[in-house]
């Protein structure tokens, strides 16, 4: 990054958004008329329908130890994207992309789960991308992080958790950062993605923690200034997803719905 | 079927409707921003998103005949069901259902497109369940007529096909029917459809010809007066049909989309 | 179908046959020295080999049900049509038309066993072509009925089955139809197979009722005459076929063997 | 092998063979209505249908050679054997015997064509075991030999090879053998290979030259002297094996099929 | 990270080393008799062989494009690890993290690569883990880079890259850091990488900018101040490791193979 | 082969042997840190790294009966030959030639255990191979005994296996022979292999007896009085290899490690 990187404040990008300007992001809860959590997540025209699926027990690798289990899945369906993509179940295997996306999204959200708390029980978080356009990970794990909420009260009022049990720590979420054209910007789009010199996944706590700093340079190197810079967006980006998060939770299950 | 078997006029079923209504069907046009053609159709809680993707040139075998082709993949999101499934991309296989209903889904579409007016050019249809609750199958095909006429529309516009070529000659829609407790009814909901003695599957075009009759006797077999029952239904219940996708593609894309 | 739909009457076909003609059938009992039932079944040219493997408990799923488990398999050796076809199990993958096939077989024959009496047992049935000339799956589903009876019977001997228990409750097998030129035709042949407009196959018990109605209209939309015209004649065939079974049967499994 | 070790003369098997005895030996050839060449051979209970099918054209990697291509697939039904085992296409893999064995049959074949008399052409071998009973690999190999002869005949009669071509230098034909009790004994049936405590295939040309020698000790190891005398009884076994090849071969097709 | 994270000067690791200091590094150039580049690294008690395979041409989707491509595949041995793995191979899929860790390699090299100065060849690493102590990834990039660079020589003296061409614009290695107790730590042995609070492998140029930076909360997560201190230490580890390169690579190949 | 079979006395090979000459022998006991026990074994320039991995119990099967199991895997590194192999985990599948390879060496080193005195115990035997020019299979069954008897030693020092046990009942080696332009030639490295008429693999214990025999006629069959000159051939390479394995393990573990 030479000495004309700015923090680009002047800068309007094709969207009409500033530089640290998120998409508009919203959060349908309770998407699902079947999963115990579930959110349909929009970050622009990216949405991600997120289920979390609550059964007793744990694997079998797990049992007596007295800890629940959360893991995740993600895909994409065939024509959300540009062009399509050939199903991987017709190809009969997984790619690379989606085993990574898929194990950064269970990492994220054990980040922030006292399994203790959560006891013998599994939540299966899913990820569907319904449309893609730039940051489908980020958006998966920010709407995530809704569903399990959502399932872990499922589960309280249930009895599956105890009443004063916390098995949530913290929120979660993630954006996207990158450097085009010398400019850091926040929450890349499709268009911004393929164009960055520089692209990086920050997963960050409700608190301000990092849980996860994924940083690729997919032109030139990047040296240490360019990472303070991308990293301070990242984590403004993730405050305010925080509060998005915390506003569609505020809400009733039943208002949220609409009913 | 005994003598007791009738019109079931009177009868009420859990969800208010008569042995003989459908459930509310909505079709949203252009639903997907990416590809030519879509619909995200509902039968009540049942819930599909059918795209459809045009691309010039066919497969190798099929290089110059002068006709198109028309192929379909249906898949269920894992948690579209009650109770979670495991992804047939993990299991490293597709099932067996899965497979029939994709074969199906083409040979429906396939009976009403008139390959030599579609010219050298492929529509792939995909049909993803987003939420299950019976008559995914059907309402795929309804849905997926919808998307596969706006990608006809949309090859049009930008001529890959002529603009007097009538590639579909007919309309298509697929609704079930079934007998529990000895009536015949129309589009089975899950719990409906769980109960049924028999269950059958009428795939038919607007102008009430069949295209599929798969019906199948889950548990007593059935004789030809019932048999003559569930056809009836069935007819009636596809020219409803008929008539939403014809309202649904009476509007322009811009006002189906709400823009 | 237009006015000029006869009953084919005088019409012969490739073979001699008139259009409500069954081809030869032939039905070799206790063909496999090993398999606890057996039949080597012709509809003239297709030839099909059934074997019936039982082995005594069920799937994990069914345990403590009290209920048996009836499931089949199909297949074609490489050879056994015109042109060669690789082996699944070298592709990896079983195919669509495999699994619909194998799934149709299972269903067909559970529609007449009464699990409760099979106790919990399970009956695998295997039917691999030989030789295929049309209507594989028909003849599949009508030898393997037979292959089931004489399991039953070798399990009843073995007193794994009770000496009054009856867990058959009606014989079932399996014919094609189809509209040739305008004229339905019963039990097709390949050559009349690939001319057909519609072709349908049914499946029915010995006493006349329906377990499968699978219709499909490989070229134009039938209409309801058709439709119930190829009913007809598909009954008509099961019961003859239902004739042949029960003619095989009669004899002692060693006089069938030919010993 | 001890001092004990007699030519075994006076010993009768379970079914009456003298050690030195073939089971009955039987080859029906052409038994396949589409296959270019095709043998159903019986040693003993073992059955095994042998097909060949010949295509122009040779695998990509020798188009230009000048030379042609012979390759072989074996399999067994599931209920071939004596209890059921799993499909190699529902498992979605082959097993390491069944590519040995597909692998030693291709091989044997090769060892007796002349490619280049065989032309650009490519004969795929297919070997299915119907019935189980022993020595299912050199009963194939003993067929798939008169399935190519056959298949050779029928390219020669369509003029794909020449008249003068003799793209068979040799016959070729296997057989096992093994050491019980300390008696070598020819062509095992499967009560008698699961005793042994060598077990030894041998496939040789018809001029008693070998191809193939795969002797195992599957109990104690074997020393010179055994190894020497089971090579003897393998190399009689093996010429009265090409002369049932002959005297198959000697009639014409026709006739063979019984025409 | 609390007010007691020291620099951690004064601590003594389980095998003697300071915080700041790697294990013992050794290269052995020109490992492989075959492979047009290789080297068998090691990090302590973590053995990676890497080799490189040259290949004139680029995959079809290249054609054309005047550049190169380069590409990494990465794997265990079964036993490399202190208890066994099963094979990937065995098992039919490759897990995510062989996927990752492929990935990884790959996009690490391609940052160096000036892929048009390389012309339409491919060179493609393997990484292939002999023994394993914690660090396979940051030792395979290491190691690869050698190979990498061995390889470009091989293609230069054999006149596939021209004279003056510099396809490789800098050197890459990579290293791992992490905090443990409280104390950031460089290159981590298995026995300290299960230990550790936070995990980072950090991929840097020899000129000191970032490549990849992968963090992850193992534990808890972790915040700004803690995530500088690791950057710093893997920075420094990686200006050493591109010493050990320089070294390496300063050797004649025949001197470095010991010839 | 003709009156002018040579004992080749007089022949110099490529690499200056002598037909009757093994390759230079060299086996690295103790190579892996981890694994019970491991040889990296050379033939010449053919590397294998074989590693026996002992753990209690054995697989289901075999639950009960008082016996060990030992089986093998085999495997080559895609750059091991001097064209890159795709590997069989990114293939999906295990080829057939390492299916074969992979269970000779299993029997073969069943052949000299006695694992009633193994307990139950299991020993996974892995072999792969690093660089390959000729014998990897006969190389890796050498080294795998190595590896194996290390593995029963280590075992013993737990008191996994009784004091007094001896499941080793002999040594076991293989090698191959061939014969080119005539003659017989021992241990063949590539060069050689692709050129012989006829390749034999034979696997013998310390005490000169046959465990496996497998002869191929790649070229024209082969004669009784060639396959005899072959055996000879091989059984005196065996006998050396067997001394090359007693002076391995005659040392302490410690000293063969270097240590």
């Amino acid at each position: 990054m030479t000495d004309s990187t700015s923090t680009g404040a002047s800068i309007v990008r094709a969207d009409g958004r500033t530089p640290a300007d998120l998409r508009e992001v919203t959060i349908e809860r309770g998407w699902s008329a079947h999963a115990e959590g579930s959110a349909l997540i929009s970050f622009g025209n990216t949405k991600v329908l997120c289920t979390a699926s609550f059964t007793n027990g744990v694997p079998r690798w797990m049992n007596g130890s007295g800890k629940g289990w959360v893991t995740a899945e993600y895909a994409m369906l065939p024509r959300s994207t540009n062009t399509r993509n050939d199903r991987e179940s017709v190809k009969g295997r997984i790619g690379g992309r989606t085993h990574e996306i898929s194990r950064l999204i269970g990492r994220s959200l054990r980040a922030v789960v006292d399994t203790k708390a959560l006891g013998e029980n599994t939540i299966q978080i899913d990820c569907d991308v319904l449309q893609a356009d730039g940051g489908t990970r980020t958006a998966a794990i920010t709407g995530a992080y809704v569903a399990l909420a959502d399932a872990i009260e499922w589960a309280r009022g249930k009895k599956f958790i105890g009443q004063r049990a916390t098995p949530l720590i913290d929120t979660v979420s993630a954006v996207s950062v990158g450097i085009i054209d010398g400019t850091p910007m926040l929450d890349l789009a499709y268009v911004e993605d393929v164009r960055a010199e520089t692209d990086m996944n920050v997963v960050a706590t409700g608190r301000g923690l990092f849980v996860e700093v994924q940083g690729t340079a997919e032109g030139a190197p990047f040296d240490r200034r360019e990472l303070d810079a991308l990293l301070d967006l990242a984590l403004a980006g993730n405050l305010s997803l925080a509060e998005f998060q915390r506003a569609a939770l505020a809400q009733s299950l039943a208002a949220a719905k609409g009913e």
